[in-house]
């Protein structure tokens, strides 16, 4: 298989990103980051795409807090088409991509979720999972489809909840199995064997 | 702590009941099961009652179905108490317990689910899991309330789903969760070393 291109795209610390340079530089992972997206001017992760010689850019999406609005959207496509990016990873984006996007990389964008889904999607699952008094959380790599945190799941790592954990420290423990999660994910897709049943993703 | 008194409501084959009567034997569980009931007349959990001397009794609970009528429920109550139940174990139990019987033992009514809480509540959650393309399925041991599968959790336990994994499969090793989850659940009872704090159960 081609080595994937991906286009990353966050808002945050890119400790994600982060995790999938490291495994790219360990050889356990088959791509390139060919960009790197962030909707807040001063996200960290424009900060460590400098840092690893990645291209990287702020995506304007103003006015808006929540969603891509339609320009800003057809702008984000523009910049990965150009950049020759085959696989769009959203890596903590704090915006709900639309169907433009979706259609535009059919298939092809990939999402990580600290929860268990389809248990606890939506914001601070974390807090979420520990509110409800759940004794594992965890985390979800999926495809994105039209739904919030709905589509087809590639990987699921379980995180047991300590009976001291407070919102912080469990996210902390969330976010180490994240970081082996997504890389695990993706080269899961860079090794083209797998293929979605229904919503099943069947792997090998 | 005084020694668990338990009374087990069952359906079907008792393999959830079974894993109990080995932990009480193997001396990891300080309880004692006073009475079974099963509201199924030849139900093999009723065989395997007799087998190890337990108390037993079918529970009729026609015409329905699926929950318990006001005269079983109340029947069920009097043979719990009659028996010097202090705890009540439903273990494969397939109808809905209504508020009586947790009214009559107020927090002592524990379940056990198989799947990762809140996800997959109501019947078949493994076959939920598998057609919602879960990688990790699992099974919780929780507190029963006026809810279906909602009530304060004790202990969950995850279970990868296998790439060739069919319903029975992956039920069958959900299984083998089970009966290391139930009588770990017990013990946390039976220590008495738990508080419930909204709906977090904290243990020790």
């Amino acid at each position: 298989m081609a080595k994937l291109q991906l286009g990353v795209l966050g808002s945050g610390s890119g400790s994600n990103m982060q995790s999938i340079v490291d495994a790219i530089e360990a050889g356990r992972l088959d791509a390139e980051i060919k960009v790197v997206l962030a909707d807040v001017p001063d996200a960290k992760i424009l900060e460590r795409a400098r840092r690893h010689g990645i291209p990287c850019q702020f995506l304007d999406c103003s006015p808006w807090k929540t969603k891509l609005a339609d320009a800003a959207e057809l702008d984000c496509i523009r910049i990965l088409r150009e950049a020759g990016v085959d696989t769009v990873v959203l890596a903590g984006f704090m915006r709900i991509v639309k169907s433009a996007l979706l259609e535009a990389y059919p298939g092809r964008v990939i999402n990580i979720h600290p929860a268990l889904l389809p248990a606890f999607p939506g914001i601070r699952s974390w807090q979420q999972a520990l509110d409800y008094g759940c004794k594992l959380a965890g985390v979800t790599v999926h495809f994105v489809d039209a739904g919030t945190d709905s589509g087809p799941i590639i990987v699921q790592k379980a995180v047991e909840v300590r009976e001291d954990d407070t919102p912080e420290t469990l996210h902390a423990r969330i976010q180490v199995q994240e970081h082996l999660a997504y890389p695990e994910a993706l080269s899961i897709i860079a090794s083209g064997r797998y293929r979605i049943e229904g919503r099943r993703v069947r792997i090998g």
